[in-house]
């Protein structure tokens, strides 16, 4: 039977056109299909937005859940085309506000617009509905013949059509001579689909460097911060001479504000538990990433407060693998 | 004639022991030449910090390019023993302070302390010994048989031995089975051999994530920050609609605020002008990056800043290549 699958256009390179200011999003799902030529699948297309993903925030990731949760019984799977920018931070908010989905659903997107002659984006297209026919339930973020989990992807390229890599988890199915291969199952469901939108984005993101003052933090929890990742050093090491940053967290942390500690190296995992460097903020209640991605630390945070966690809830949330975004 | 050289130590995991709060630096740089043996060249030791990297800070960068510059008549090259976490800061800080070095200096460290069967610190550790030897003038990161132009280099992974990758510049040396191979040749020096340790480390690295509030930046200013380093998205891309950063860019800008756009991607460049969301923060004054890294990124607008430097400086600094950092 054909495989009915449904296009979420949300704009992005891949829709780009020229304009005096740049480039920017222009070109309709249909457009976009029509570079494919003739599918063996029953696409539905809906362009539900126009943008450059620097421009999607919060307030899109609810928008393109709800458009998602209410496709799901009509379609066999879902592509959601997006500019590369955020892509991976909507795939990370997308695995959680979308609680055991019950079919794939996958970003994809290009580095050159697909209105210009040698494109990456009817391959990654191509690509994206393969995989919405043929992996388990899940969110996926498919690119340059890779389908990764969308929740370990990360954009570490800015201009090579091999923009995203799968970090710290190997790759769900990827394009050989051989086709489409599957080389990883997802992690089992426990529990009805549901959709989950409800989010605090008064979160913060800070990456140390040397001489970072730490009365920062306290300026972010003045301003109404309610939760901080903080991209240490190394396994999550943070200064704790001169400009104590571990005492910073501490009084955080005492104040009701969860500071997860995760590393700014790209691969691995933050383990505080190693050095003094790192066992001086554990002591002071900070809570370890593992080895998720930042993307995927600061939705985790976001919707962790979302539901009305505390510190105590955040700190199990966090030692929990929800949906294969963590190693534990 | 052997070669003299001067092993200068500052802590790390390299000379790590045990303790009960979690590995610290214990060991002197006599014991660490102890455990490579007899050695082809005349090695002075003299240890001038014995500290996690975590805990290195501008204080420490002035202390370390001190000791260095002191040196520059006495030996043929020089070796830093240094933590991992911070010594792609450290070392891109050390480039900016010695200008027109005279000698190579060569930042080395371990995975794993020099006491530990198996640990990879006597191969960086000899490593590092004969590119201070054979490499032309400069401040270089050695290791895992990589050596890598100091200002280039970037902690990529928390446990593995290959820590550090040389971005968006190919190696300067490498070990292969045909020995010590010189692949890069060094850009020449115009000038004579400076130490300039004046700084100001009164700036903020912003890593951008959907929902970050533009407020947060005026925050900052209001703090006392001099200069800013976006980790933006992509090649660059700013959000402009609803929370406004690049408005937010522009006021800091004409408050004579300098912001230097960076990529959160870590590879590859930044450029402002082909996207609307680049274009837009290009307009209101935000200076690029360009193939920078991060770490290289922040300790030059620390230094730029500390020169007197003004916002025109600074973005005329920012588009000179001083020492092979960025690529134009």
């Amino acid at each position: 039977m054909t495989k009915k699958l449904l296009l979420l256009t949300t704009g992005g390179t891949i829709a780009s056109v020229a304009s005096a200011d740049g480039l920017r999003p222009g070109e309709s799902g249909a457009e976009l299909l029509k570079t494919l030529g003739s599918l063996p699948f029953d696409v539905t297309v809906k362009d539900i937005l126009e943008m450059d993903s620097s421009n999607i925030q919060p307030e899109e990731w609810t928008l393109i859940a709800q458009e998602i949760y209410q496709a799901r019984n009509d379609y066999d799977g879902i592509i959601v085309s997006h500019g590369t920018d955020t892509m991976a931070y909507t795939a990370s908010m997308l695995t959680f506000m979308l609680e055991n989905i019950n079919l794939p659903v996958v970003l994809t997107g290009s580095q050159v617009p697909i209105n210009i002659p040698l494109s990456d984006a009817p391959d990654n297209l191509n690509l994206a509905f393969t995989a919405a026919t043929k992996c388990e339930p899940g969110v996926y973020l498919a690119f340059n013949r890779k389908v990764m989990r969308g929740c370990r992807s990360v954009k570490v390229r800015t201009t090579s059509f091999d923009a995203f890599e799968s970090v710290n988890f190997p790759l769900i199915a990827q394009v050989t001579s051989d086709g489409f291969q599957i080389l990883q199952p997802q992690p089992k469901r426990h529990g009805d689909y549901k959709l989950n939108t409800a989010i605090d984005t008064n979160v913060s993101l800070v990456k140390l460097f040397p001489g970072f003052d730490p009365s920062l933090l306290h300026a972010m929890a003045d301003n109404g911060c309610h939760g901080i990742v903080i991209e240490a050093y190394g396994l999550g090491g943070m200064t704790f001479i001169r400009r104590n940053l571990v005492a910073a967290v501490g009084k955080l942390i005492r104040n009701g504000i969860p500071v997860i500690a995760a590393s700014q190296c790209l691969y691995e995992r933050s383990d505080l538990t190693k050095y003094e460097v790192g066992q001086q903020a554990l002591l002071e209640g900070a809570i370890s990433a593992h080895d998720m991605t930042s993307e995927c630390a600061i939705t985790k945070l976001m919707w962790g407060l979302g539901q009305g966690m505390d510190i105590a809830a955040i700190s199990k949330f966090f030692n929990t693998d929800v949906a294969g975004e963590v190693t534990l």
